[in-house]
C-alpha cells in the first residue's frame, strides 16, 4: 500500500466532484471505500467524508463538528453502543496533537447547505483543531472533532510535510515547529498575575530571558461548539506542560479541586471564583477514564 | 496619557503616510517623536519605527530583522557600547512571549526596498516572531527581533485585543489562547520515538487520552537569518515546558552537555548525534547571563 499522504494528492484539484466512491478512492484523495476516515492509530488521519451518516454532524462550512466512527447498527445511521478513542477517532485526535491536516470530501446531504447536489466534492485541507467526547441525540457516547478550514499560512505547512526531508539538505524558510499564537487579553493578564505566573497544578512558573511564562487556559473551550465564556470563572493559570494535557484529557478537576488522571489538588487563590459547571464540562468532555496510562 | 493599543488605530488606514514624526505622532500610531520602539517593558511594545537608522536592520518585505535600541553616541547610528534587554528591547520581546502584534512604520531608506520615497507610511500588524541576541557590525553586542506579517488569520487575534472584554459578555467564535501549529515531519517523528515522548531535560513524557506528546525543538532555528539545518544533529526531543524555557533563553546547554540556567544535564541517547556548533550558536544567541532569575 501506498505511503499515507497529508496534504493534497497531485494532479487532484479542490472542488473536484467524483461520481461516486470508487472515483474518489481511485484519485488516492480518500482511498477507503465505505470507512468515513482514512487514517490509522499511529500516522493520524488523512482524510474524511462527511454525508450525513451521523445525526451529530454540523456542517458550519469553513467549522465543522465531525462525529467520530463506531457505535452504528450494521447499515443504519442508528447508534446503540457508545463510540470508543480508537481507529478512526483515534486517528483524528492524533491529528490535533500533531498538527497534521485532513482532506474533507463532502458527499450529498439535504440536510446540509454545503453539501454538493450529486457525488463526492473534495473541499481541501483542514485543520483538526479539538476533539472530545459528548453524548450523541441517540443517548450514547460520541468523540466529536472540530474541524476548521486551513488557511494560506496553514497550506505552507502541509507542503513542508510533503517534502523529501534528506538529512542535510539547506532548508528554506518555514515555519518553527511550533507557533505559539497566545492572546494576552485582559482577563490572560489577570489570572496570570493573580497566580504569579505559577501553573495551578504544578506551582510552577516558566522562566525566560524576558520574564516569566504562563497560559491561560478556558475550562469549557471557546467556540462552537462548546461556547465557554472569556472570563475569569472559566480561566486557570498553567503551564504549557499541564495547558497540553488539560486540552487533550490528560487530567480533569473534580467539584472539590482534586485532580483525576494525575495526583494533586488544584490551587485555587482565594480572589478566584471558578464556576463548577465548567469544570463539570471539562470532566465530561475532555477526560476518558478508559484512556488512561 | 491614552491607553496602549495594540492593532490597528481607528481612522487610520494601513499604506497611509505622513510627512513627519510629529504628524505620525498625533495619528496615534506611533506615539514618540523620537524613540524608534514604542512601548513598555511591562506591557509591551505597540509599535516600532524602521528608517534606516541601524545598521544591522534587514528589510526583506514581509520578513524584518529589527535592531533593538541602545547602545550608539548621542546623534549618531554609530554604535559603542553592548545593547541590553532592557526598556523597548524588553518590550519587544515581550511581544514575543504574549503574541502581541506591533504596529510598523517605515520611513525613507536609500538601502531599502521597502522604504517609502518620502514620509513615514504605516505597513500594518506585524507579529514578533523571535528574538536573540548577536554581535553587531561594529562588534558590540545588538539584540535582534524578527517580525513577520500577520496574515488574515492573524488578525482576528488583534481584533480581539481591541475588544472590550465584560466579565459576562457570551463570546463569540475566537482563536483559542494558545494554538500550536506543530510540524510532523519524519525528523521530528523519529527524534519522538528515539526518546520515547520524553524530554531530554527532564525526563517526562506528557500524557494525553490520545497518547505521549513532546515537542521537536530546533537548537539553532530555522529560518531567516539563523538558517540552521532541519536535520536530527540540530533537534532535541523536549516537553513544551522546556521548549519555551530554550526558546526564549530560560537556559542553554554547554559543550559538555551540562545546562546553564538550569541545573541539570542533557540526556543524549547514543544514537542521536547533536553537532556542538548548534548548541555554540544558541548559547551565543538566545542565552543572556544578565537576565538571569
Amino acid at each position: 500500500m501506498a505511503d499515507r499522504v497529508f496534504g493534497h494528492i497531485d494532479e487532484t484539484y479542490e472542488g473536484q466532484v467524483f461520481s461516486n466512491r470508487l472515483e474518489l478512492s481511485y484519485s488516492g484523495i480518500h482511498r477507503p471505500t465505505q470507512a468515513g476516515i482514512s487514517g490509522s492509530q499511529n500516522e493520524g488521519a488523512d482524510s474524511i467524508v462527511i454525508s450525513g451518516g451521523y445525526e451529530d454532524d454540523e456542517d458550519h462550512g469553513d467549522t465543522i463538528v465531525y462525529t467520530g466512527h463506531g457505535g452504528r447498527e450494521d447499515g443504519s445511521t442508528k447508534q446503540v453502543v457508545d463510540q470508543e478513542l480508537v481507529r478512526g477517532n483515534k486517528a483524528l485526535a492524533l491529528n490535533v496533537l500533531k498538527g497534521l491536516p485532513v482532506r474533507v470530501i463532502r458527499g450529498t446531504d439535504k440536510k446540509s447547505n454545503y453539501a454538493p447536489q450529486e457525488g463526492y466534492r473534495y473541499d481541501g485541507l483542514f485543520i483538526v483543531e479539538e476533539y472530545w467526547k459528548d453524548i450523541g441525540k441517540s443517548g450514547f457516547n460520541i468523540w466529536r472533532f472540530r474541524l476548521r478550514k486551513q488557511n494560506q499560512n496553514d497550506i505552507s505547512i502541509a507542503n513542508i510535510l510533503k517534502e523529501d526531508q534528506s538529512e542535510y539538505k539547506s532548508t528554506k524558510r518555514v515555519e518553527t515547529t511550533v507557533q505559539r499564537i497566545v492572546r494576552d487579553t485582559e482577563l490572560s493578564k489577570s489570572i496570570k498575575l493573580l497566580y504569579n505566573y505559577k501553573c495551578q497544578v504544578c506551582d510552577q512558573a516558566i522562566e525566560t530571558s524576558s520574564g516569566l511564562y504562563a497560559e491561560a487556559a478556558h475550562i469549557k473551550p471557546l467556540g462552537i461548539p462548546h461556547n465557554g465564556p472569556d472570563t475569569l470563572n472559566n480561566i486557570l493559570c498553567l503551564c504549557p506542560n499541564h495547558h497540553v494535557m488539560f486540552d487533550y484529557g490528560g487530567f480533569s478537576i473534580l467539584d472539590d479541586y482534586d485532580l483525576i488522571g494525575i495526583e494533586g489538588r488544584l490551587k485555587i487563590h482565594s480572589k478566584h471564583y471558578i464556576n463548577k459547571e465548567f469544570l463539570k464540562y471539562h470532566l465530561h468532555h475532555f477526560y476518558d477514564e478508559k484512556n488512561r496510562f
